[in-house]
């Protein structure tokens, strides 16, 4: 919160409603607050109210509360608050996922304001991972090693994509607070679809199957994937994950305090091109990761973005061939001066 | 969608992000959107362009279309959309859900215009449903009373709050597309509170637990609770039971065409007031249910709303003891001249 008053010097205030945002401000989380105003009001003096319902009185801590009841509006609240803070005008951040209809009213209040996204400001706080944030991401990231060796370890042959991505959900519930994403399982000639959203098809002998699923531990995100081949590996899949598997490690040797994001994502395309595949590698090579699964710094070609200890981002390049299938190896890496893996499951091609 | 721009008549436009309100007027409901700018622009005249991430190129069918590519400014694409449809002032419909990062965008290119919620505008439409509707629910209403009869049948004592909760979502998922919210499971003196976050207390004999879960079908959702006793059933458990039984058969038996919303809330309020439990009763007797869990008509004891035939609602009076323990009993009723249930589960007090 101190640090965040810092870069608050160039606004004079800040809206700020539940996610990962005020979280990561204030360790608040509250759950279900969807639909009935639950909002911090910053000002660059650092003063703050949070308004909140009156059914989170027994969940929330903080210096100055205001309560509303169901009965009560609670624009009548924050119209109240905002003066008491001198908050009617200005440049005021807003949390990015606030809901419009919640903007809206909130806009009736003010004059001669502009609105900006409060990302702008916590994308560059949030990037930089503190030793307790590393620490949490460590445990993220053992936990979907761990469900990876477990559902590698099960029979997989018969059941339909839907079926093990349930399992796999299911896993992760029992060690971690919640999957981080909904786990994607493409199998086949599904998995030619990076985006693929697991279905009913059911996996055969010969498929190369793409486990793609994340932990989230206290609020820190893992992410992994594993290719696997079922009962048999196809000559030319087996190719193309050799491939794979070598343009991943080059990215990840690659990675150093110092150098561009961009550079990590070319150490891996250069390999796959090279190979005569660079057409069906259609994804950039990773995104960062932390209280959110996609945040900075994103591995992209063009990214400028200059790599410093602490970051912590995934590594995961693939390659799709329409009509046959599909690899991907993901790995989440953080920046210690070189890169070190926090995922480290087996990544040498394991026939099922 | 015709009916809509009947609605739009006295309004400039309407800007709609993916959410209930897309799917039901246009049945598109893409995935994982929520980074990406996925917008349908209709202006008063009917005329309406969407604008879609080229990711989603494959998913989307609509007549007018502007695919943007991860290189663009989706903004850019934006403000030719609002100009083409002359829609750059007024009184513009906004979805409520939207990102306030998208609007604060999207307000750079607009003058003299006024937001309001576009919920202002469906909840009208969506309460009252139509025969594919009320059919889905009912589907989404077996789900459940299925799933309340597994659950029952299993040997719950030992285990956790959680692991139970995880069991019903796992049954839930294959049967539907999903769950429509986090089942709650509250057991012991957890069930003094209506809104407890299943934990790891674990279920135990003399126990009352409240199984509180729902199904999304197709869109469409249910919503149960059925209150269970875990070997033995406490004798004052036991008494409240019956009185909760008994006002939530008189609120359903209240339910006819052309009375007021309130009426309902107080059959089950007074019945329970009678017996001695008035100050214990501390929720409103049920909510609107259809693409989303809580919608109109809200059976809140002040409400004036008047119950028209195909209106669908749940009907849930509980009663919450500090310290000792809670009961609360859930169905989803339709108005057909009077009320009919969907979920149809044992409402007799079970001793597993």
């Amino acid at each position: 919160m101190k640090r965040f008053l810092e870069y608050l010097e160039e606004y004079d205030g800040a809206l700020i409603t539940p996610g990962s945002n005020l979280y990561y401000l204030t360790g608040m989380a509250p759950q279900a607050t969807e639909e009935r105003l639950f909002l911090l009001v910053v000002n660059r003096d650092g003063e703050s109210v949070l308004i909140a319902p009156k059914l989170y009185e027994n969940e929330v801590e903080w210096k100055n509360v205001v309560f509303w009841r169901d009965e009560e509006n609670p624009y009548g609240v924050l119209e109240r608050v905002l003066s008491s803070l001198n908050l009617k005008s200005g440049k005021i951040l807003v949390e990015d996922t606030m809901r419009a209809s919640f903007l809206i009213h909130i806009e009736r209040f003010l004059e001669n304001y502009t609105f900006y996204p409060l990302s702008v400001v916590t994308k560059e706080m949030r990037m930089r991972k503190g030793e307790k944030e590393i620490r949490l991401m460590k445990k993220a990231a053992e936990i979907v090693d761990k469900v990876f060796y477990e559902i590698a370890s099960r029979d997989l042959m018969g059941k339909s994509e839907k079926q093990v991505a349930l399992e796999i959900e299911f896993l992760i519930r029992e060690l971690a607070d919640d999957v981080a994403f909904p786990p994607i399982v493409a199998s086949g000639k599904n998995a030619a679809n990076p985006h693929h959203s697991p279905g009913e098809r059911k996996i055969r002998h010969g498929d190369f199957v793409i486990l793609d699923f994340g932990a989230r531990y206290k609020g820190y995100c893992s992410d992994i994937t594993r290719t696997v081949a079922i009962g048999h590996a196809n000559e030319k899949l087996k190719e193309i994950y050799e491939i794979v598997k070598e343009a991943q490690e080059r990215a990840f040797q690659s990675v150093r305090e110092g150098i561009k994001a961009g550079d990590v994502d070319i150490a891996a395309r250069e390999h796959i091109a090279r190979k005569g595949y660079g057409e069906y590698f259609i994804h950039r090579t990773g995104h960062g990761l932390g209280l959110e699964v996609h945040e900075e710094p994103y591995i992209s070609q063009a990214s400028e973005r200059i790599l410093e200890n602490s970051m912590t981002f995934t590594i995961e390049p693939g390659i799709y061939i329409p009509n046959l299938g599909g690899v991907r190896i993901e790995d989440d890496v953080v920046v210690e001066k070189k890169g070190k893996r926090l995922t480290k499951a087996e990544r040498e091609l394991m026939v099922l």
